[in-house]
């Protein structure tokens, strides 16, 4: 069996690692020469959009996904009318764009920041009124790891940020005021069997994620499922999706989804008993989902522009190294360390 | 940094798929055209001891190892003359014979069965005076899964088991009476630094391992690291190294060692902090050894001639699935499968 994967980034990297022993093999479809998933399956390296390739990518697969949405929706559609894959054209559309996102919680019923849309500079200065300020321009589509973004704390703020993002649809989110981030890792079977990690907490540095943390029996563990199953439920979601909300204490709001296996999981390899990248495999191949039980505690750090003496990090007992075998520029995710800990006990 | 492997087949795959995220690349030197590590790195393809690919070998990698004790001492010679190489190539002429094996037991105050070498059908015949029937009837070198041996019971089986064995040097060993088998994955590093696994409880079938299942905090725990550390102090060892053990109750006696990681360690996946695999690589490459603690309890089933159905498999929770992507037939280890519980504390 064969899965291609569009993307051949870290996360298509460990989807390929956890299931090589499923059995499987893995093709990618990455422009990047130097794809770090390359080194665990063939590489057809060229652009997204590339009629040929993905010709090739789904003769070549018995059924296709992607690690990452920001890929053009028109070869998500060329591929779906080719070959099994999950999740569906529909729910990338969804997930891609913050319009159809926020609204789409809202039709649920699941509790997230004001938000306008912003098309002109009039429509910025407007939803400005409704929302206040403090409050955050972003892009609608193709935003990630806090591109795409500026935080407007004064009206000051509106020209320049205006000049910056105005060349593309925007909206404009009111700033939640949280406690803490968390995210909920969710799995949804071709069945429509469904199964929950237990959440994560996350913190980040410069729009970039940080840590995430499991937290095994969470109180907010319940009200996020139910979030994450409406949202799984409405769009007949296969694979797995994070939600990472906001918890204000009060209120659990919802900020954004992501149609794919999440950096705040990366956790889940050595601290539930199957990791999010086997699960999301068993779902979209409709295999039975593994248990997301939690296996003690586990902390994850990334590795963000340069690679920290590995030896140290293997000298601290319980902690495991992930690299991508990336080249290290300023910024860039270039691994993870997972500290894993029986403090607690296994629930 | 690359590491060679002499030999492509599950223990090199498994030892690929826990170094990759350790930021390691490797290669592979293999006859089989379908090796199965080939999945996972470069593929040289040719006999062990190909003088060309032993050269290629020696000049891409950073440093090389084996999977397997049954190549010829000649390529390892070879390779260590060019490469760091671990273990040392003497390790692998200790190990690889059986005789100098047991010689080597007896030296360290290790107990073990009675032997003879045996070269001729009177010295055959002289030794069974000595150990008496049952034995076993094995080829000096060469052996594995049950492969090169025979059992005598009776007077009349010396004959043909000579017949089918006698062309080569063999040694006859009593027949151990024990109430289990048990092994010990032990792993040495650079700098002799020496870490130990929970026991394993085994059992073969047909001389071929069926189950193993972790013990932490079996009482023969120390015994058997006593064993271990002794045979690695001696060899100057690096890397891990299985000691197979027969317990009958009184006494714990050595059957053999295997100079490289082990199918009665593959629970260490997902049973230990540290696979044995991971714990390989560090410990060649001169790393800091990681964690053997016990998460938990693993059972490990291998999967030998034909592939059972997958969906049932992984529908019982805790259940980990490893393929080895090998083509099928009698007899042949085609994976194994790993069910995991929280029954015990961890320890």
């Amino acid at each position: 069996m064969i899965v291609g994967i569009v993307g051949g980034g870290q996360l298509a990297r460990m989807m390929a690692l956890a299931g090589i022993p499923l059995g499987l093999q893995f093709i990618f479809l990455d422009p990047a020469t130097d794809a770090c998933a390359a080194q665990l399956g063939e590489h057809l390296c060229g652009a997204y959009d590339d009629a040929a390739l993905l010709n090739t990518l789904a003769e070549k697969a018995d059924l296709v996904t992607y690690e990452f949405e920001n890929v053009p929706i028109s070869a998500i559609a060329t591929l779906e009318q080719k070959i099994n894959l999950y999740p569906a054209q529909a729910v990338l559309a969804s997930a891609g764009d913050r319009i159809y996102e926020k609204n789409l919680f809202r039709s649920l019923d699941i509790a997230t920041v004001p938000f306008a849309s912003v098309n002109s500079f009039a429509e910025l200065e407007e939803a400005v009124k409704t929302i206040t300020l403090p409050a955050v321009l972003k892009t609608r589509t193709l935003g990630y790891d806090g591109k795409g973004q500026v935080v407007l704390r004064h009206h000051d703020d509106l020209a320049s940020a205006w000049s910056r993002l105005g060349t593309v649809p925007l909206i404009l989110e009111g700033f939640a005021s949280f406690q803490r981030e968390i995210s909920v890792i969710s799995v949804r079977g071709r069945d429509g069997e469904m199964v929950f990690y237990p959440l994560s907490e996350n913190v980040h540095c410069d729009g970039i994620l940080h840590t995430a943390k499991s937290c095994p029996a969470d109180p907010r563990q319940s009200l996020a499922e139910a979030y994450a199953r409406r949202i799984m439920e409405k769009l007949n979601y296969v694979g797995v999706m994070a939600l990472e909300l906001f918890d204000s204490g009060n209120e659990l709001l919802a900020n954004e989804m992501a149609p794919r296996v999440h950096n705040s999981g990366h956790w889940t390899i050595e601290g539930a008993v199957t990791s999010q990248f086997e699960n999301h495999l068993r779902a979209i191949l409709g295999l039975p989902l593994g248990s997301t039980q939690a296996k003690g505690e586990a902390t994850m750090v990334n590795i963000i522009g340069t690679i920290p003496d590995i030896s140290q990090i293997l000298s601290v007992p319980n902690q495991h190294l992930h690299l991508y075998n990336k080249k290290p520029y300023p910024g860039r995710k270039l691994g993870h360390v997972t500290r894993w800990s029986a403090s607690q006990p296994i629930t």
